[in-house]
């Protein structure tokens, strides 16, 4: 039987076409917009799924627009009421629903502070998309799944296909085009042996580096969501100022590489752990004791990590069934999160 | 027996009081540099515990200063040399040793792209020290235990002693001096029914809000170092948005409350977490279905995590034995990590 999160999965390529299609007009008046303003610095507002995606975002702006992003948390508007002084400032809130109060105070709250807002949501109609200046709708369809999938893929795209036209930056813009036959390839992967890996394991580590950090803490978050496995995210330099200590023989763990400069530290971090007897599993390249999973080749470094994270949905979802679980009905969740 | 890291745990007071001694005067000289630039963001550059120190400061900072602060991925500088433009932020470098070559590298940048810089280190003789237009030297002694404790301790007062100066703040500036004295007293806390509840666990989540989201990292990472057990620090409000998937019943969770707006959130959380069945432990404060842990009364709301710190520190100590760890020798962790 195939789950509604398979079905969606599958609809990804398609999705961010459709995306790239019927959101061109909005992001050319916020690409514009943001051109204009030559913000000094870029804020990120989202929690869950959407924080994930604003990970990658911040990497790929600071690596290309030169600019440093900070994640703001909602709290600081919606708890703590403090005003913060935006002006000269980009502000970006991501949500799937647009809907979580704290998200739209905090957006609300920057734009008050002088922000040059920019909605990215899957509702148009939204309260996010309401409190902000401009809105990318995600055109991801309707998605009834607990665990985001396609919402996450289209919310990626749409900050870095932003960031192109932003930076009117052409191999950025071709690889945005290029990225949904990409995604079709990355879904015929095969990760079985990861599968047989992590059928009974407890704990995993997934590691990344630079805006594959992103993609990491998303994979950790749905193996936790759909998979009952205690996941967690790291960067392949930060989980050796500490985290290491729990990765005895046999622990798991997944390191996204991608071919930019950090593949030789990402290699080297996954060879350490091997070497400390853990079972490591390394995407598109080779690491002494670790095992290779296939990758896309000749994807833009920017665009690589989010294609891995549609092979690791496929390969999530397989994983969720195989371990008991229905990937529709993660324990405890509901699809749309409200937080104060 | 005692460990190394019980004596230093013990010293963390005493330490605090030398801090606010020793580095009154290039506390001052920070405070007054950053008080004529009105720095319009900071910036953040730290790894491991210290990283975690910067969160608090995060926080700290956008309520007090009313500036978003970022924490910038070091590889940015180190690995993918793309230069960041700075002119008119601050940036703070936290690094007990001061040597790691990432954040020693981002610190040059950021000097370099315009940026303010304060180092706050053990080491004044140190390369980070050297690469910053300011060093706040932390004055904690010698610190052998590879797990750092008071040298974390005295990172986060030293941010806080110097945001309270910067920002003229009465309040705040009467709360760090009298911080100590409330060290004392959590150093004798009593978490034993903690202890008892982790003794044999796996997997165990660490919630706090605002500046508490620094010390609820802080503590996950200090239970896989020490303890060998698979600990995560969220928000209280992020747990919500999918990590609550595994929470079972029976999984333990700690709650690091204090005194301040968020609290009735803190609370609520927990109440829910305890309803999904988690054995919830909360600091200071009542929730339903939850076990009340001693905290320490009347500190002003943005050290009380710190103060935490302090007793979770004690607690971890004794837990680490407890499990049959050497709490002086975590496994696969040297006291200095150096990564590019």
């Amino acid at each position: 039987m195939t789950s509604q999160m398979a079905r969606e999965v599958a609809e990804i390529p398609q999705a961010a076409r459709r995306f790239l299609d019927l959101s061109a007009g909005p992001l050319r008046e916020a690409a514009g917009a943001l051109r204009q303003a030559e913000p000094r610095m870029l804020l990120t507002v989202a929690r869950g799924s959407s924080d994930h995606a604003a990970t990658v975002l911040k990497y790929a702006a600071e690596m290309l627009a030169g600019i440093p992003v900070a994640s703001i948390g909602p709290s600081v508007a919606s708890i703590y009421g403090r005003p913060l002084a935006l002006a000269g400032a980009g502000c970006i809130g991501i949500s799937q629903s647009g809907q979580s109060p704290d998200i739209v105070q905090m957006m609300q709250a920057a734009r008050q502070g002088g922000a040059l807002t920019v909605a990215i949501t899957n509702h148009g109609e939204s309260p996010l998309a309401a409190a902000a200046a401009h809105c990318l709708p995600l055109q991801a369809g309707a998605e009834t799944a607990v665990a985001a999938t396609k919402t996450f893929v289209c919310s990626v795209l749409a900050g870095l296909a932003l960031l192109a036209e932003w930076r009117q930056d052409r191999a950025l813009q071709e690889a945005v085009a290029a990225t949904p036959e990409a995604m079709e390839r990355a879904l015929a992967l095969d990760w079985s042996p990861l599968s047989a890996r992590l059928a009974r394991a407890q704990s995993a580590y997934v590691l990344g580096r630079g805006p594959a950090i992103g993609i990491a803490a998303e994979a950790a978050l749905k193996l936790k969501e759909t998979c009952g496995l205690h996941a967690e995210g790291f960067s392949a330099a930060e989980v050796l100022h500490g985290p290491a200590a729990i990765v005895h023989s046999g622990f798991p763990v997944l390191a996204l590489a991608v071919d930019d400069e950090a593949l030789p530290h990402v290699v080297q971090t996954a060879e350490r752990l091997a070497a400390q007897g853990a079972d490591v599993f390394l995407t598109g390249a080779q690491a002494k004791g670790a095992v290779t999973l296939p990758g896309v080749d000749g994807v833009h470094p920017l665009l690589a990590p989010l294609v891995l994270a549609v092979a690791f949905y496929a390969f999530v979802e397989t994983l969720s069934r195989r371990r008991g679980f229905d990937p529709d009905t993660p324990p405890h969740l509901r699809k749309v999160t409200e937080t104060l």
